[in-house]
């Protein structure tokens, strides 16, 4: 398998270290040889079809700030384009205004057959119709196990290992830095503001922190959950939305009065998509606290599967990313 | 795909009803037919190599407290010698003395080539090593995730999709019942024989409760996912075990002074395979009440993933038992 990495942020690299120490190995026990042969960021570009040395591309990224020689001038396709590989994995910067560059890199791999593996929420929260038919048309496959809650493998145990099970609905915790604030305001009676605060201080939350506590995030995984379980074709803005701005002190005290704790919950099946705070009893398994997410999974037979795990980290997304890297060398064994 | 139900109990029923209820759909899915050719319970036994109605081996074993026509004598392999299938579903009630009768079942069709799916975890616990020999040795598959967590999928995830992580332990509460008591203990203040008995009015423990509060069933657990997933070739005597007999209500009252509970975990990693009682603090997930099973994956890359379900009931294990057929039923299209 001949692998293009988009993107050399924290999440490119985490890939690119996960390929260095595992890809050996995964190459004998799936009797295919996996190599990167195309690496790119905002800045430059590195191909060689013979295969890239993980560990030289990470060196050369932590000393110069770059994963390439070549300047890739808001254009790596120009140089990968001579270039023969099998699989993108496009870990570019989630962007919800237009997806991009995610979106036309993805488009151009799956147009060409190519299968896409990514952790950018952007593109699927935004065009997953577009991206889905595209990936349909040309034999491609498209998994993005890691847009949704980390390392929890949300997508993979709902499609793969509960694929003979009718899934009625899932509803989560689908955001950690909501949850780290929510629990902040609980734990130590804390005013959303300062609760914020403290999760900035400690880069739970970014400077600009609407991306979390407006259930943006929360919404965009809730679209992609949508698409992937329920066959939808929703995009984030079909999500009703409510963020975590205006949960008082004074509604975290009173909950709590009744043995309850409020919690930004994502709520998805074929008729309802929806991210709003809800009051979920103590010690019922989505008042977790801490940056973890989690979900229940509803089924016919099951009834309902529980599932946490960390929702993002370095190697938490390069673990997901795995999981579908395995899934395709797996499918490639046929 | 053409199936034999090796016992019909409340599993063997339940595999019955799913089969009636998506047989057809998941015979459209993956492009082979689903039959039950043969089924058998202690006493009788019905064959037919068109496909036997699961609907009649349904009412028959209501109406008539049998499945089949014909008396078993206590050897439905002869009645079953000229039959041909492709999987044997052995849900014959777990004997953790010597296994059997699923243990000489699981060895018949695997010495003949045929895919095993099974529930029982007497034969998985006592002979893992014999089984899965024969099973390599006549290239049959043997698949058994409904032994360990009911429909929670601990075995699948763990060897499907973490398949590219390093699992370095697992620890978890594999026995709802115990958990069911200690909980009861902590919430009510009970003595550990109340809750028992209570547990047992209930029918949440059996009228000899020894297999579930002496740590049996956890030690049988621990011993397949020992087995399953870090490669040993373990028994359940070789599981160190505790069980939840001396577990006192002022021990009970002391965790909870300190913010912690007592739960009955299993702990099994290349170098550990224990099922004792542990304190664990309130609010961390191997802390829940009720039934339900849970357990904790520590991997290399994903941190710990959590999941948690059902762990027992007639549509609960059908469900673990349909996910193994699925996974069949998905190689079989290579």
């Amino acid at each position: 398998m001949d692998i293009v990495i988009a993107g050399f942020g924290v999440v490119g690299q985490g890939v690119a270290e996960v390929i260095q120490q595992k890809g050996r190995a995964l190459s004998e026990v799936f009797g295919e040889e996996i190599r990167i042969v195309g690496a790119f960021d905002s800045k430059s570009c590195e191909v060689s079809q013979d295969g890239l040395d993980p560990g030289a591309l990470l060196k050369r990224k932590s000393m110069d700030g770059r994963v390439g020689k070549k300047d890739s001038d808001g254009d790596p396709w120009r140089i990968l384009g001579g270039i023969d590989y099998d699989t993108l994995i496009e870990v570019t910067p989630t962007n919800i205004v237009d997806g991009e560059p995610g979106f036309t890199n993805m488009m151009i791999a799956l147009n060409a057959g190519k299968n896409v593996i990514t952790s950018n929420k952007g593109p699927l929260a935004l065009k997953f119709k577009d991206l889905s038919r595209t990936a349909e048309a040309h034999d491609a496959r498209l998994r993005f196990e890691a847009t949704v809650g980390g390392a929890t493998p949300i997508i993979n145990l709902s499609r793969e290992l509960l694929r003979g099970e009718r899934i009625l609905s899932i509803r989560g915790i689908l955001n950690g830095t909501c949850n780290f604030i929510l629990n902040r305001m609980k734990e130590e009676g804390l005013p959303f503001a300062q609760a914020l605060r403290e999760a900035q201080d400690m880069g739970i939350a970014e400077r600009d922190p609407s991306y979390d506590i407006d259930g943006v995030d929360s919404a965009c995984k809730a679209a992609i959950l949508a698409n992937a379980i329920f066959g939808l074709e929703r995009t984030y803005s079909d999500v009703k939305r409510t963020g975590i701005r205006s949960v008082t002190e004074e509604a975290v005290s009173l909950a709590a009065e009744e043995k309850k704790v409020i919690r930004l919950i994502g709520e998805i099946s074929g008729k309802r998509l929806e991210v709003a705070p809800r009051l979920v009893p103590i010690g019922h398994p989505l008042s977790i606290g801490g940056t973890r997410n989690i979900v229940q999974i509803h089924t016919d037979l099951a009834g309902e599967i529980t599932v946490a795990g960390r929702g993002a980290g370095k190697f938490e997304t390069a673990s997901a990313i795995l999981s579908d890297l395995v899934a395709l060398l797996k499918e490639n064994q046929k």
